[in-house]
């Protein structure tokens, strides 16, 4: 698909580049749309300036989501969140021996006047997705191939049920 | 403050208007910034029909974020979000023996393919919030206000901080 | 076994092909009664309306029991509960991070007016027992012939017993 | 409504009579579907041959559904489940320190080959109106009385929406 | 070391053979202290009766001490206790996807009046050990035993940290 | 009842006299049992030698069974058990923000080798009727008692279910 | 008991005064002790440079130890502890519908590199003697001070035991 | 680096020498700064009598801090810190069926007056580096060596950042 525009629109953010392994589904959903994304990796706790800095300056630089990926108590999207005005995706990380019941808790519970919008644990995919559905009010092109999407979307669906074998229900 | 144009921007659903007495916190967080919002009582469950034809119709209406509300098994948001292309927020309510947890769990695992934006419990004030965020891409004045509310926010806090005693810490 | 009918009585949905290796049991278990049953994957979040339809016309296409086999968020069920009259029976599955507490939970605690049967994380076994259990009424049959697997059940046991050595308890 | 027949359909059973405060609403699901329903105070436990004898004799009185509420350990719906060939619903009640944890698992959880309709914690109302279901395979009336009542539930949600005040979405 | 007695004192009851790969470590702790186990495979929900026959007749027949594992919603233990004046000690087993959390909880909470003994997740060895503490009162060897059985741990311990590599700490 | 002997058999430990309000369940029901207990407040935290020193002397002093009561990260049970040959029951006590989570874990999880009977959270009673059947090995009138409790605990459900308004189902 | 110095050596800081009913009891500990404190209220998400830079400076204003109270997705202990050399202790509160599961997972659970020191959740008087162990190193008076602390605790609960009446256990 | 005095700062205790791969991460940390420590295998429940004289007798010996490893139900954290006036940081081990949540809780939910730095499961490497945060404020050579490990722990972030590929996010 073409791109929307010349430059990252999302900013992708991990704690570790070992991360990428998950959080590359997320560039790959956007890609997918012709978002094309920056990923950086930055540690809320390691290099919380830098983090912060990120955050601060990515509207003025043009982006317009911001995506992070943590595990473990995952304060990285939350971080991101308390320095910047554009909406932050929360994209909780399995990892370590709570398997991400920790990850999931410290991004969705954020308090009252800092929202963070959390996805499932490991859906990168989904925090794609989300921001494509965010971008959609603005470029309009992009509410356009989200609806190309779902129907490819329920297209498979019905091809993996034409696949199960004779006779199909019909209704 | 003065309105984002005269119609709703938010969609705001809940399956029961005893969910009101939590989500009119999506409201009054939209009204701070001049969003207005229509509320709705549709059910997943008991009205199914009626909750995807709002979904389906939501972008055509001139909506642009819906925000729904749910306790239990919650499936309303992500019922929403299966109809609609505009970004869903979900807020999972308190209700129940399990407090909470089935409805945070029933709205932030989507599978891959349908995204839905998830608050903590009871955090529809965030929703509102988020949607503001959502909204600032296309409405910079929601962006400018929303730098607004975040100092507002923090002074709250330095005003607490105040409040302590003397003497307060200097650095 | 000779078959109840010559064709199906109930319905087994799962939102993916890869779901099958789980909801087999559920097609094993009523074949071993000779119940009919029909496959069918279609998904609640990216074919929503399919899911719709075919419990709607569920019922009168002669079906008379549902089972929805779901992982994650578990919407499935529920949906189907949402759109038919006939008992629907629901099976979490275990998929992702969370292991089957996300899919336990959004299955199970249903809420008032829209009951689904659920049972054991990957319990598709289970499903298709009850499945025959709830048919039973209509047909006495399957009552006898639940009698004789619960016979055979209980010589499984002993039989596992006889095995581990002499002496055995007597008792 | 008119009875169906002049006989129960439906055993209740719980542990104690404060069970009962909860396990009304299942008797009040039934009344208003005209179905006759017992309720026996037995326990798994303290009374266990009493509970396995009802469970045994239930098919030949009459009976064509169980339902049981038990909390904690809750193992009454398994030990009925365990002496019928009746279909056999559980509803985990909330009780003690862990809140409805401990019985949804010791309900939901039940092993191969020996089944219980779980539904949520403390939801004996869907428990009735899923024993309704059950029955409508083998009792047609009773099909074409749910259709009403969810045509009734949704009409209570549409009412409730109708109260929010004006303007109402119109879609 | 020598047998007290020459017929089993403890019954350990398993559903399946499969349970024996942990439950056997209780039949050998049993077996360090000279105290016979019998072994019977045994369902609560597959051969209720058979289960409940055994724990009926248990101190008839000479047990002191009855030992169940079970997994998922293990209500083995809870029927033996249904059933016998003996103490029975409960062994949750680690099965399915909640891994052993639902076992715990079906053992662990049991209502007032019937009492198990639980010990941990796969906790079969302590069952044993609990078991010869339990016999202990009547047969005072086994306590003398089970002191030097604490002192074998404790020099076991000591040998551990032995192995370490110098210096060790002195104290 | 008339008692065991004249003096305690089992000694009841708990870390504040606050805990008495729901260890003194135990109490009574050894009393109706005629089983003497001594109370004792010592924690394995504050007084951990008083606590270790009171388990050491307890089998020379005559004691055949403790039991602890503790809540929070609840030690008392298995510091008891690292310092005496008896059998220890551990009560978890519902304390706290986790509600007994965390004292049933603390408790039950025991690691190999040192066993502690655990039972429900808050489960003193329980605790009292387990010390009563371990205690039945040594002293058959207690096994004889607890026929008799058993039997009366069937009669009051039985009485139970006799109140609840005709016609009572006959089986 | 005299001070140590004559300004705060503890740094307690908390998200919102509303906090201070619970943190309020690590001011009291180390009040005990003589260890001045200055409390402060500054948020990780509104007043985020703020509370970084208090952590920053903390070590040159003579500050040894913090000590951050948060509930929810509690951050900010963890994100003092990215701005600071010095020890930080961590509070989860209770606060929510999770009940402070959110806050004991979003603080114990820190990445490698970057720790903090959990105490129970709503544990703020814990965490005021932590830091004061935590100082006895520098200030040996303190170690002292704690030795009679240990002694006034272990009396309490001996006085407590006292007041149960008699016969009391002697050992 | 230099070794801070000749003897060891920290003693590091454990059940187990099982537990030594996770734990090694704390002595490894600590060699980072040059702080010697001790290791001893020791169990609260095994050898419970040692434990308590190696923590009685620590501080004596010149020890400064205690960590201690446990997994199941962690006792020893508790148990060392019942005995000692040093700080004690406590690590939970991922062990068993609950794979951790059981240790968290056993340490994490110390009763008041008896602290236990908690750090997340399996976090030995922070309980070594919170072990030299604490020796910082008597060590000052510890606390500027802290800052270069943090300036360390960023270039290492920005390292893994700078290997992403071009073009990198300026800012």
């Amino acid at each position: 698909m073409s791109s929307i525009g010349n430059k990252p629109l999302v900013g992708i953010v991990m704690g570790s580049d070992s991360d990428l392994k998950v959080m590359k589904e997320a560039v790959e959903a956007l890609e997918e749309f012709g978002v094309k994304a920056e990923i950086l990796v930055a540690s809320a706790h390691r290099t919380p300036e830098r983090a912060a800095r990120y955050a601060e300056t990515a509207e003025a630089r043009g982006l317009e989501v911001l995506i992070a990926g943590a595990g473990l108590a995952a304060h990285l999207p939350g971080v991101l969140a308390a320095f910047t005005l554009l909406p932050v995706i929360g994209v909780p990380l399995q990892s370590g021996a709570l398997q991400g019941w920790d990850s999931l808790l410290a991004i969705a519970q954020m308090p009252p006047g800092v929202p963070v919008a959390t996805v499932a644990v490991n859906g990168a995919k989904n925090a794609g997705l989300l921001a494509v559905q965010m971008l959609g009010g603005k470029y309009p092109e992009l509410r356009e191939a989200f609806k190309g999407y779902k129907q490819k979307m329920a297209r498979q669906v019905e091809e993996k049920d034409a696949k199960l074998g004779e006779p199909r229900p019909v209704f």
